[in-house]
């Protein structure tokens, strides 16, 4: 893909900045046919919404961008969150500081991160199907709250130890290596488990990285034959995939099973970009084998957050797990961070940095 | 499908009898290109094999007949056995009587399942590849060695217990459910588990016998919409679904599954019959429901012989499990009960009377 669709985002931002005084937002002005386009964003300028009782203020600081928003978009609905409409805010989870609180349970000056919008101000009962967690004072970045320590570190951790069984020596092959997920994954599987990553990822850039966070090995899927990658690296066949795009990938890869493997259906990027979906012909392979294939959602795992968000701080603080986050400056950079993702070029989860760290929360 | 195919084997059996005086045998004269058709099998008659030091003879009484054949026939050495060349004795398990041993572990008298080849006599070392198991002395008759006491009943067993995880209550969905596996596997999961069976079958008489046989409730998928009948059936989706057939069946099954699900793939006898392979779009359903699908092969459930043939044959005592075997009578007709499992014609396990129960073996 060019990079002329992502150029044209830059007259989007151009001229726009976010201030205390009002509340700031992108909003849906077209449903996206394919991959998003300046012309499917509108910019508002709001008051600043006074909470009531039972409610809270919060201001936003860093917003996590993720494939699922174009659906959002489309209308489609997807992953757990209600369809949009053109005319609405656009859903995105983030960090947040409580600047008014007439809400029992939470308090003036808590950092929390959940479902905000793209906007820089909420009102918020801060009901069940927003999903705020209080952030852990750990010392750790505000900024993680939006990736690595939100629900992306709960996407990895329930995809991998969850679903994906993962043992030590199991010869793993991931896809999407270098993706907010996958460099969560490749770096647990690798440096907690033991497992031997091999990852895949688009560009020489891209699979130098890979190899820097868990992968042994690493496939370029944009100039390499991925069949032929996967019998010389994995001669022996995979004990573990994790699947972050979905299509030829997973062909190739239950064609290529070893007893008693395992697949894990994390996301399917692969597919959001295509005309025609993918027809799986090989899944029954799976017989032979006696593998299974099994997807998760990650809200269906929230009832771990706590003890997820433990074992990831830990091992950030170990060193085993090094949190990597793609950090877009400015709210008025949204749609173009958002673009990116499809555009392939991020490395690790992709954020934007709101108005930065606040100045006080731990 | 016509009857004119299954008609045309009348021809085939006319004037052919066995006896005791030779080795009657059935070998692959042409690669089936769809279905089998009568010039694809020849019928010799050769001396009766002697047993060497080490080896035994074998006098066949039941063989078991499965849809798998075909692809022996076809050279493509599906499901664990060697692929089969023009001239070969066709590969089948069943039920035999050693006449003669010079085999120290096995003695002559007694009662043997495994790999017999479609003729009257084998001389056998009794190798690990043919897999022969002592039958049991438990005073069934020997015919259900070649089926419900053999690899079918290790399939259903193996692929309900070992793979779909039942759970009293689960509503369960099953195909091919007036089948070998299909008939073992809907009595067991209703009345061993106590699972709620919806089977599918095709035609009102094997509907009828699959209500009699563990399923609640049928549908005739020669003449119902599947996916209206199950959402008429199973408004609340499907726990549980053991697939026998494959193709659209599986994909109507994915797109309503409960959370947790588990999708067991046993069988996909749609795919043999079908020209192009079917391209499963909608396995990524597989995600929002935390479910999985999971395939097995009864070969690698052998060291569970003993212990799931306690089982069989302890339910087969109580009344849980009625086994129901559709028995050819006449080695002569081994090519026609093969095409007839292609037709959709059997209820229950196919297999063939080579020369009856024999005298003596209990």
């Amino acid at each position: 893909m060019s990079d002329d669709g992502l150029e044209a985002f830059d007259s989007l931002s151009a001229g726009k900045r976010i201030d205390d005084d009002a509340n700031y937002q992108w909003r849906v002005a077209a449903r996206p046919v394919a991959n998003v386009v300046p012309s499917d964003f509108r910019w508002t300028v709001t008051d600043i919404p006074e909470p009531r009782d039972g409610e809270v203020l919060l201001k936003t600081h860093y917003l996590g961008l993720a494939p699922v928003m174009r659906f959002y978009m489309q209308g489609t609905g997807a992953a757990g969150e209600r369809a949009l409409e053109p005319g609405d805010v656009i859903h995105g989870r983030g960090v947040a500081q409580i600047v008014k609180s007439r809400h029992p349970d939470w308090q003036e000056g808590e950092m929390v991160q959940g479902q905000l919008g793209w906007q820089t101000y909420k009102v918020s009962a801060m009901t069940a199907q927003e999903k705020f967690f209080k952030m852990p004072k750990n010392g750790l970045p505000a900024a993680l709250g939006s990736g690595v320590l939100g629900m992306t570190g709960l996407s990895a951790h329930a995809g991998l130890f969850g679903c994906g069984d993962p043992v030590q020596g199991d010869r793993m092959l991931l896809s999407g290596a270098a993706g907010g997920v996958g460099s969560m994954v490749s770096q647990m599987a690798a440096h907690v488990v033991g497992c031997e990553v091999v990852g895949m990822a688009g560009g020489a850039e891209k699979c130098a990285f890979i190899r820097d966070h868990g992968c042994s090995q690493a496939i370029d899927y944009k100039s390499e034959d991925i069949e032929e990658s996967l019998d010389a690296l994995m001669p022996g066949g995979i004990d573990l995939y994790f699947d972050n795009v979905g299509g030829e990938t997973l062909a190739a890869c239950l064609d290529r099973l070893r007893m008693h493997s395992r697949i894990v259906l994390c996301g399917s990027i692969s597919e959001y970009m295509r005309e025609q979906p993918f027809g799986l012909v090989n899944y029954t392979r799976l017989r032979a084998t006696e593998s299974r294939m099994q997807g998760f959602f990650v809200y269906n795992h929230l009832h771990k957050w706590e003890r997820v968000m433990d074992d990831l701080a830990g091992w950030i603080d170990d060193g085993r797990l090094q949190p990597v986050q793609d950090i877009e400056d400015g709210f008025q950079n949204m749609p173009r961070a958002l673009a990116n993702l499809y555009y392939g070029r991020n490395v690790g989860i992709q954020c934007c940095s709101v108005r930065g760290e606040p100045e006080h929360w731990n």
